[in-house]
């Protein structure tokens, strides 16, 4: 590695490192204005773009190469939470990508393998609600998952108007997976039949067709977001950034959300559930 | 138009369409449990898109037919200002698609006419920070604009290395386009010369080294945005949605910033400027 030219970058470096998932010790031989050694055992195998990432949001310091890195071994390469984010056309993106960037980063920065990615209903690429073309890694119920993001946005309610799609979301559910939805995606779990006799939310301006659409349901108000175990519901659009905090935070730790704060310089606010924003 | 059962309804809807951009009257002949009929005065012609989404959001009113819409008549097709916002390969996610959220709604709801585009520099698809791959309307440059922002991510510390691709964003600028930067976008911004002597932000992580970059700007902590005039820029991040809302105060009013704020349920403090996030 070069770049490093005291003491002061050898613990902002060691400080970077260490933050990164799985590491677990870093050495460094500082050889000032040369090409220091940099030793970095860890519970699983880094990339050269891991640890270069990491190096590059701190500072000038420049990589030379990855060769005194010991990996102490993983018993399996598969990780422990599948995680997939539903685009579909007419979904809001904001209430599809706040969580994605929340998720990705705890893919990044969490203390547990996750594995995100973007799926769509046929792996095909989808037009959102404000025009934005987005391409997927796969498609819905492509391989077994722990956690499924439903947006909303006017596509959500043609989403939950098709009985065969709202079926493959309702298998996914009793396959085990916790789903969560933000905004009027919780249309759609409630068409899957999830929001009968529990708590839940969605955007202010939709809650009393929810609240008629699920008689059963109890739709509240004031809350970012609501954790009903299975299901997980959130308030309008940049709510579901508050809800996937708590994802992380109750898949996780509390510490592994407040670092994905920082580095989203994102006021999260774990108790108060975040400030209610209903009308102007 | 069906679904209006009482005079609430009638309310409903007239609120409704109120808000849409260009709607000046708003005039319903009740039929209860039939066909009522809505006139519109408007001084630009709806689709019938843009009518039914509003509608939609709001109950379970259809729209049978436009029919009695007047349209007021514009002298102009061209929009009030061309707003662009830059994708790049690395470009993180959030700080494109929160402004783009917000400046898209401010297109369907503001009071002026706002036409905004996503670009990439070669006007082909980008894969940015997180692995999403998102798709483009355009090519920076390809038309006169009055604002551009520019995101940050690890492929922003790239492009303000490449100093073709800096050329073209300070003709923009020296074109009279203001210029937003998000999060680590400040560094694109600075390799431009467009922070010499003048008050910015960045990323927390990143001030210090932008600021050795460029000795001559005044790099502030403690504030989500900071508005110099020709340029704005925004801490990390999730900050480039608080200044996206802060452009739409400047360039249009303060009650369309929360208007927007209301839809995307996000609690935004003109004011204040936000609350810092700058470690944990």
């Amino acid at each position: 590695m070069t770049g490093l030219t005291c003491h002061g970058c050898v613990e902002t470096v060691t400080a970077q490192l260490i933050a990164v998932r799985g590491v677990k010790e870093v050495n460094i031989d500082l050889v000032e204005g040369g090409v220091s050694t940099v030793s970095v055992v860890a519970d699983r195998e880094l990339t050269d773009g891991e640890v270069e990432g990491v190096l590059h949001a701190g500072g000038a310091f420049a990589l030379a190469r990855v060769d005194a890195m010991s990996f102490l071994g993983s018993t399996t390469n598969a990780p422990d939470l599948a995680v997939d984010v539903l685009f579909f056309d007419g979904a809001e993106e904001l209430d599809a990508i706040g969580p994605w960037e929340v998720l990705r980063f705890w893919a990044e920065l969490g203390d547990r393998r996750v594995d995100v990615r973007a799926v769509s209903l046929d792996g095909k690429s989808v037009r959102c609600a404000k025009g934005l073309t987005v391409d997927v890694d796969g498609s819905l119920g492509d391989r077994p998952i722990d956690l499924l993001i439903v947006p909303g946005g006017r596509g959500a309610d043609i989403l939950a108007g098709d009985l065969e799609q709202v079926g493959r979301i309702s298998r996914l559910a009793e396959q085990g997976a916790t789903m969560a939805s933000v905004c009027t995606g919780a249309q759609v779990l409630g068409a899957a039949g999830l929001l009968d006799g529990i708590n839940a939310t969605t955007h202010w301006m939709a809650r009393g067709q929810l609240q008629k659409s699920h008689p059963s349901a109890r739709i509240s108000s004031g809350e970012r977001w609501v954790d009903s175990g299975d299901v997980v519901t959130s308030a309008g659009v940049s709510a579901g950034i508050d809800m996937a905090l708590h994802l992380v935070d109750r898949f996780d730790s509390r510490a592994v959300a407040h670092r994905i704060c920082s580095v989203m310089e994102y006021p999260w606010h774990p108790e108060a559930r975040g400030e209610a924003v209903i009308s102007t």
